[in-house]
């Protein structure tokens, strides 16, 4: 088994956490996205979508999406649980799990690789066709990303996880998303004091540093 | 136990033919978005993120995602499975789900929300503020589309399922991203057989209809 990885990446980085949070180990294999090795011939026979992370199996079956290959290990290590007990709680998680993806996480992308210079003529991402990078949807993310980051702080009033009282992967990629974030110089708004508090105890977790 | 839905929209068609393999019936009630009506106040205050479909429990709670809809069921309702069986299998099935809807629904949807004159201030969904449309990301997800349907071809070669040898949320997700894609006047490729073939098959059975 092992996972193909690059340590400064977002996505790479959400699986990283979730593996530390279960106490599992894996062989990693870096590959770099920004000189563009993630398109290289040798990791297309890999994975032809060209992303990471990629899980490879030994039998050479490859899974690609963090999120799948977090669930993978879940269904083999289930405790604890990271993706919630019970149909509303593990519904929640799937939840928040998108919201914070696609309101959060999607908008800092959309930042990041429509300004990066690495990122001229590959805008989407892993080996879709080159495609020129595009200011208006950088911007349309700053506009959205204050929205966001309110939703997540009203629901952190009173709570010291997004769902239930013990870390999910609902958490794992709101934290990689506030990490994404600084990328783009983007930083929790001040008026946002229970994310503060929440990213705060997250980086105090021994699996912040993986 | 409520739905909120819109007939013609496409997320939650695939919550409607979901409960339909299930055999499942939810009382439903139909909100506008092409009219607003998921930004009107009477909306917001059930689903404060706007966006359709939402699901309201017994108890007030609701649970807004289509997928996380659907997982909510799949724990109290588990057969037939639909979102697969065993680490691998599950796994599979969460990385064509995300594959279908990253490289698929969301290209076909930036195509319609950039174009379509309902949503000329409204191009991000729900009750995010206002954004104007942004004709260079239609333009994206039609050069984006082509690779994805040749993607889901390659992969349904030699198979009747896009995972397994049953239907699961993978498939619901590139069925109703295939009928949204027509939307905007974009077909399956004719060098898609394999595509092709899938789709008349799911045409065939019941639940299409829902």
């Amino acid at each position: 088994m092992k996972l193909y990885n690059m340590k400064q990446a977002t996505n790479p980085r959400r699986v990283r956490i979730y593996l530390a949070e279960k106490g599992i180990e894996v062989p990693t294999q870096d590959v770099d996205i920004m000189s563009g090795e993630n398109r290289s011939e040798v990791y297309l026979a890999v994975n032809p979508r060209g992303t990471l992370p990629a899980l490879q199996l030994d039998d050479g079956t490859v899974i690609d999406e963090s999120i799948a290959i977090c669930r993978y290990f879940e269904t083999l290590h289930p405790q604890p649980p990271l993706f919630g007990i019970g149909a509303l709680e593990q519904a929640q998680v799937e939840q928040w799990q998108r919201r914070i993806e696609f309101d959060g996480f999607f908008n800092v992308a959309s930042v990041f690789r429509n300004t990066a210079p690495h990122f001229a003529t590959r805008s989407a991402p892993g080996s879709a066709p080159d495609t020129r990078q595009i200011p208006d949807l950088a911007e349309r993310g700053r506009i959205l990303l204050p929205g966001f980051f309110r939703m997540v702080d009203d629901r952190l009033r009173d709570r010291q996880f997004v769902v239930g009282d013990t870390l999910t992967v609902a958490d794992i990629t709101l934290f990689c998303t506030i990490g994404f974030a600084r990328w783009v110089d983007i930083g929790i708004p001040d008026d946002c004091p229970n994310l503060h508090r929440w990213n705060e105890a997250f980086r105090q977790r021994p699996s912040a540093k993986a």
